[in-house]
């Protein structure tokens, strides 16, 4: 069969990854698909980097513009990032009649509806396997594998920064900022690591997952993101001691009036698999009404690994390219006419447990005024840790874990154990899912 | 759009899970097939079965054969098991233009390439997800979602009875044979437990997996099996003081010159993600060049997890029903022309490391005898365990992991072991796999 034409937008980490693989892998790749995926064009703008990458065997290109516009193209892949050039390319891709492979997850997080949209009136396809867990097949598990299922929740491990940091910082009882510059000093973690290290990378994932898992349409602006930056070695320690790790979790929750949509630090059991993932490597966990949990594993970046996913989307595509478009899985797992209208609901209305940490006066009757005043928020304790003072110290650390409440009442207790005389400064609060 | 009709054979767990599922999720399935999908007609020897559990809602028939020539049914699920009537059922379900969805691994592991061809033949599909590894979608993501990669091996928990079984070995110490009458009377185990505790079972569905992996047709007459029966609580506990777990691995490997097929209990490092897989929970391990390792982890069996299964296979069959059949995802994810020819090695020919345990006189010069066989053979040693002979004991065990080496090496390195007048009766041995 004739080859399928790839033109390749920006060949950094992932695109050279993509162009290797492509190339190494080329002749069981083409056993699968049925017919020939070459990448024909590569824009970027380091034209001597892509002129080096591709040997000659692609025409290299600085104008991005003019390859999406190239009727020799049947597919464009999007590794440049970001999300103005980027929107623009895959727009302008998508009006031109292609198939948009992408790995770019702020776009979709943020844009992804008016793409979608594009691309459903245009009838092509927009491809993002790569967007969420890297090398995983999570989207592909999610939007096809688990469709017999309502899906009840998702819990994932998608930043592989984060919890390289974590994991250190378990290990060696190191706190944030020196952990930080040594995943910076390894490669773990980018210069500027904003985006990893306040969560917003993973609420870009855990925003496309919420939508696939609910079929509902992506809303990023809603979701509750919090990162690593405040965390403590000491909680660590403690959630250690009472059976728990602490994982930058991304979380989309099925409630009756809503969905749940939070990126935070959460306590999880130490038994549970997903609490063993350690170093950069990724991990989701979905709990399905029919299947009940299952995990999906691996690299959640990487070249390769990354690249991995662009190609099985390439086949994918390749494979439908010239189907009738109602034989396509939907962008979003459910047919765009389909997708509902269910609210995310404000942090306030989220339902979880809680791990607090209390600095306390050693003096009679501070946990009874502590355990008081969860009793009359209706919060019930699920296990204490109480600490002897240190020599010659007045003050010790109590660590309480709640069981489930909502985020508004557990709000609503902590304003009242702070104002308590014998309570020094804030309560530190984490959350904690049993993921059961 | 139309609905899809389904004919459903056998409506026995599976196929009452599937009922269920099917009714309980219609209406989200339906938002994201495109269209209804419906269980029609329901033949089942037990008609009485059959019209209670779907109370009116379908038609009920004994006649299987009936159902598969029905000219008004599109896809006939296959839930009755077994290689006779099962495979005349399905080939006759092909032959009159039916899609078949089916769980059944031992029919595909034995008479795939008959039923694959014949599909092909009729531009039908048979689809098999909830053959191996119950809910877990590993069949989709070998296919698709690894589709970039040369695969490199596989290594799975795929059988949930003896993954329980062994969970229980190791943490109550006890036999396999007292273990096994508490699986069964738990119902993880059946009244004739052969085909799991012998490794039949996962070896059918290792067979399938290392066909869709390597590109080459199912041969399970050529994958060697061994089950977990002669396994000893005593080797549990070496194992364990050594880092490693015991699991029933099924592996597909990839060698230059030919393919390893095997099922046999397995030494693991514990601190792999893998080695704590526990009950009667299943997983797959996957290498791939690009991707690195991945895993899936999830209920390998029961209704509704195999339900989940079987329905993912009913939407994605749904929604290729119509397209040209070039279009679709190919039975074992090469093209059907495109399948190699690559042997399966006999197992005199597989390269592995070993645990071996020898019982042994307490006398000087026993070791370096051993280590001098081992040497003699090329096979270098990594661990090593020797335990003070009892109070009173003149023999004692001695443990030793070796490297990597060839089987063919190692039985004659253990035939020169057990021919030492020092050496009490046989060598135990059992395989060990470094899984990175």
């Amino acid at each position: 069969m004739k080859p399928i034409n790839v033109g390749l937008l920006g060949i950094g980490t992932v695109g050279g990854g993509t162009w290797t693989v492509l190339s190494r892998n080329a002749e069981e790749i083409t056993r699968r698909a049925g017919r020939p995926i070459r990448i024909t064009t590569v824009a970027d703008r380091n034209v001597e980097l892509a002129r080096s990458v591709t040997g000659g065997a692609a025409r290299v290109t600085a104008d991005a513009f003019e390859l999406v516009r190239d009727p020799e193209i049947d597919i464009v892949v999007e590794l440049i990032g970001g999300y103005t050039v980027a929107k623009e390319l895959v727009l302008a891709a998508i009006e031109n009649g292609k198939h948009v492979v992408t790995a770019n997850k702020a776009l979709l997080a943020v844009h992804g509806t008016e793409i979608f949209a594009a691309a459903q009136a245009k009838g092509v396809m927009v491809a993002f396997e790569a967007a969420v867990a890297g090398g995983i097949p999570i989207i592909k598990a999610l939007r096809e594998g688990l469709s017999a299922n309502r899906i009840q929740w998702i819990a994932g491990i998608i930043n592989g920064t984060t919890n390289f940091i974590l994991s250190e910082m378990r290990d060696k009882g190191l706190p944030f900022a020196e952990v930080l510059k040594q995943a910076q000093a390894l490669g773990y973690a980018e210069a500027d690591p904003t985006f990893d290290i306040e969560g917003v990378d993973a609420a870009h994932k855990a925003t496309l997952m919420s939508a696939i898992a609910f079929g509902i349409p992506v809303q990023f602006d809603k979701a509750y993101v919090e990162g690593i930056t405040k965390l403590e070695a000491t909680d660590i320690k403690y959630a250690e001691q009472l059976g728990y790790r602490i994982k930058l979790l991304g979380i989309a929750k099925r409630r009756d009036h809503g969905v749940e949509l939070r990126v935070h630090p959460t306590l999880i059991p130490a038994k549970r698999l997903i609490a063993n993932v350690e170093g950069a490597m990724n991990a989701v966990l979905v709990q399905g009404d029919a299947v009940g949990a299952t995990l999906y594993y691996g690299k959640g970046a990487g070249a390769e690994p990354t690249a991995s996913a662009v190609i099985a989307d390439l086949v994918d595509v390749t494979r439908l390219a010239t189907a009738d478009p109602e034989n396509r899985v939907p962008h979003l797992a459910f047919q765009a006419d389909q997708l509902a209208d269910l609210t995310i609901l404000p942090i306030e209305q989220i339902e979880t447990a809680y791990y607090l940490r209390m600095r306390v006066e050693d003096k009679p009757g501070v946990l009874a005024d502590i355990t008081r005043i969860l009793a009359d928020n209706a919060i019930s304790i699920d296990a204490m840790l109480q600490k002897e003072p240190g020599e010659g110290e007045a003050q010790t650390d109590i660590v309480v874990l709640t069981h489930r409440t909502v985020e508004a009442q557990a709000n609503a207790a902590l304003a009242s154990i702070e104002a308590l005389s014998t309570v020094v400064g804030t309560v530190k609060r984490i959350r904690l899912e049993e993921l059961s």
